[in-house]
């Protein structure tokens, strides 16, 4: 097989990491397999960079700012490439721009447009390791380039792409995606394979293990993505195309998200562009929302309710506030104790059957559900934020996720 | 004028000093001129990638080093540029790939063959700043390489020429070169212009203001160097071509060292090829021989006396024993408390008065001559340690080098 494997920032954060780094190359090696490796900067060392940049202008050159804190990750691939020469593993360090990944020229969010890998496959056909540095590049006109925080996952999705690798491993300190988070609900499993879109909801709804652009990129490619620990040598979930195949529940997993809050702008007109009308002042000030629920009008007015991050609440309130009063709207309400609980799954074949399940468990429990929204392979409900852990473990044994163990 | 400014690791080893090295920058702009920037990495960099390599592995990979070391200087390019532009200046790093620094392929002791400047002389008529990094460039198969410590002079003179810079202005934590050494002689001046065959006679003898490589560069292309302070915006040393118009004394200035052992091996068969295999085994051991002196031979044997550094000195004394019993030699006697005092200068027109002179003044002192070698432009004699500054201060008077104020 020939793999991509990727480490981040803890697996290369101190020499001993790096042995044990090393260790999990070699043991691929060993199987046979042809070995390219993408690396994260040392853990911390981007913070340190930035910082001694800051230090001296807030708002630092971005082209600078590329190419300062890009040694990063050429320091890890260096020292990484010395050590698996150290153990007769001939292993080559290459920066994005020796490795020929070409980006565009938006500096500090760069996207990959190619790589150009013909010298990194020789290497893999003469069973030689290419180290290549995560999340950087090079463009046109040989400026250096990062795709922005978190973009070695995607560095090493392209990579594989380019190279045609059979897998890409991402080394992390999790072993896996787990149907729920196990903190809350001790029967959690460890998910074996999920599809690209559970993957991407997954990851929108704050499990942090992928970026969401390596698993968009992944998905257009078909290139499998293993998620795996970079601490025991176990399997951990494969992220792959949908497969028919795949002996699968309804539901993969239930994920929620504690950071909300919810606002409600009561008796605006009703007219074609009173999204936009509240929504843009919101974009403008960066704000991200999520949940959006708008009723039916009743004579020409409606009600709008929306949920954002809640350290944006005040200012999302005071947008709101002033945007009714310039609409002659009714009332602003806003709640900063809610939450989000979604279960996700690609089986889901209808969502009347799967919303049944979900309101009834909820109702079981009572927990009154705030807003509800859908997508394919997703359903969302808001609630009181008390009752999170409540909602996620009924949810989870409702779907049948708890493992068999505990069943038994 | 057009100017490349190279400053080394101590004018860019802080946040405070970087900001210094920028007032330096802008000073020059401000008078209208041209700046190209050469930096090295902040001080204690270079030592602190190399020791986590050398954790790894006692000898890395040399490839890998350079990658790894060459992260250094574009940290603190990187960082200048930030700072410049930060006061409105245009200022752009670049690493040694990226201004077209073509090297030689031996790493960590690569040769500059090209400067590719193009770009570089856009950026100057366009009253921009690039900041190159110093002591690195690529080679044709775009590895990294380094030329070895010190070569972010010879990549400024490098760069200097490339450009056609008028002058290359290096920036030290000494305002330039003295008749002597100050500590000894408190009358000691500054020189005011040197040609590069003195400074390169200085600097092999423990001036370490300017590495010998590009000093040579400087002077086979006849690029004036400007050695100056970083802490002071005074005028420091032109070392330059020799110039018929200068005037100057016979003598530039008196250098010493006392990191000197002296060993003689005695009754040695006197046939071709003796030398070599006296010198051969030192060399093989890494061992720099320094002054070597022959006498006439007497009847087939002769006697040979050399000086290595002082901390040679056991290791070579026993080699020396071994020859001397392998080539039935006489004896073998060393001392490692023997100093070495020169006087310089091109304007030496006739050894013999400058022998006179010199010989003299020490005789005045009863300061014992214990050997004498004469280059074109150096007479030095190797003399026991004790006397070093009463030989130093005698010669400098001698010659008149010392300050008008001392002498009225």
């Amino acid at each position: 097989m020939r793999i991509v494997q990727k480490f981040g920032g803890t697996s290369v954060g101190s020499i001993e990491r790096i042995r044990a780094t090393a260790d999990l190359v070699q043991a691929e090696l060993a199987r046979g397999n042809q070995i390219a490796v993408v690396v994260s900067a040392m853990s911390g060392e981007t913070n340190r960079l930035i910082a001694m940049a800051m230090d001296m202008d807030e708002s630092p050159c971005e082209r600078e700012m590329d190419a300062l804190v890009a040694t990063g990750e050429q320091v890890s691939a260096a020292l990484l490439a010395i050590e698996l020469q150290h153990r007769g593993i001939k292993a080559y360090s290459y920066t994005g721009a020796q490795a020929g990944v070409m980006t565009s020229s938006e500096h500090k969010r760069a996207r990959i447009r190619d790589i150009r890998s013909e010298h990194l496959q020789r290497h893999l056909q003469a069973g030689e390791v290419p180290v290549v540095t995560g999340f950087q590049g090079v463009d046109d006109n040989g400026n250096i380039t990062t795709l922005g925080r978190g973009g070695s996952d995607t560095s090493a999705v392209a990579l594989a792409i380019a190279v045609k690798a059979d897998v890409c491993d991402i080394y992390t300190d999790v072993d896996g995606i787990y149907t729920t988070d196990p903190r809350i609900v001790k029967s959690a499993r460890k998910i074996d394979r999920i599809a690209y879109e559970e993957m991407l909801e997954f990851a929108s709804l704050g499990a942090k293990v992928l970026q969401t652009r390596s698993v968009e990129m992944a998905m257009r490619y078909n290139m499998p993505i293993h998620l795996r620990s970079s601490f025991r040598d176990v399997v951990g979930t494969m992220v792959v195309k949908e497969d028919d195949t795949m002996e699968r529940a309804a539901i993969s997993g239930v994920a929620y998200n504690r950071d909300e809050a919810k606002i409600t702008i009561l008796g605006i007109p009703d007219h074609p562009g009173i999204a936009a009308n509240v929504f843009g002042p919101v974009a403008d000030a960066g704000i991200n929302v999520d949940v959006i629920v708008q009723n039916v009008s009743a004579q020409g007015f409606t009600d709008l309710t929306f949920t954002v991050p809640r350290s944006d609440y005040r200012a999302t309130m005071q947008l709101m506030r002033e945007l009714c009063e310039s609409l002659h709207g009714r009332d602003v309400r806003g709640d900063d104790g809610v939450a989000k609980v979604s279960v996700i799954g690609v089986g889901m074949r209808s969502h009347a059957g799967v919303a049944k399940t979900m309101f009834d468990a909820l109702a079981k429990e009572g927990v009154n559900i705030q807003m509800i929204t859908t997508s394919e392979i997703k359903i969302t409900v808001v609630i009181e934020e008390k009752y999170i852990e409540l909602a996620v473990r009924s949810l989870h044994t409702a779907f049948g996720l708890d493992t068999e163990a505990e069943e038994s």
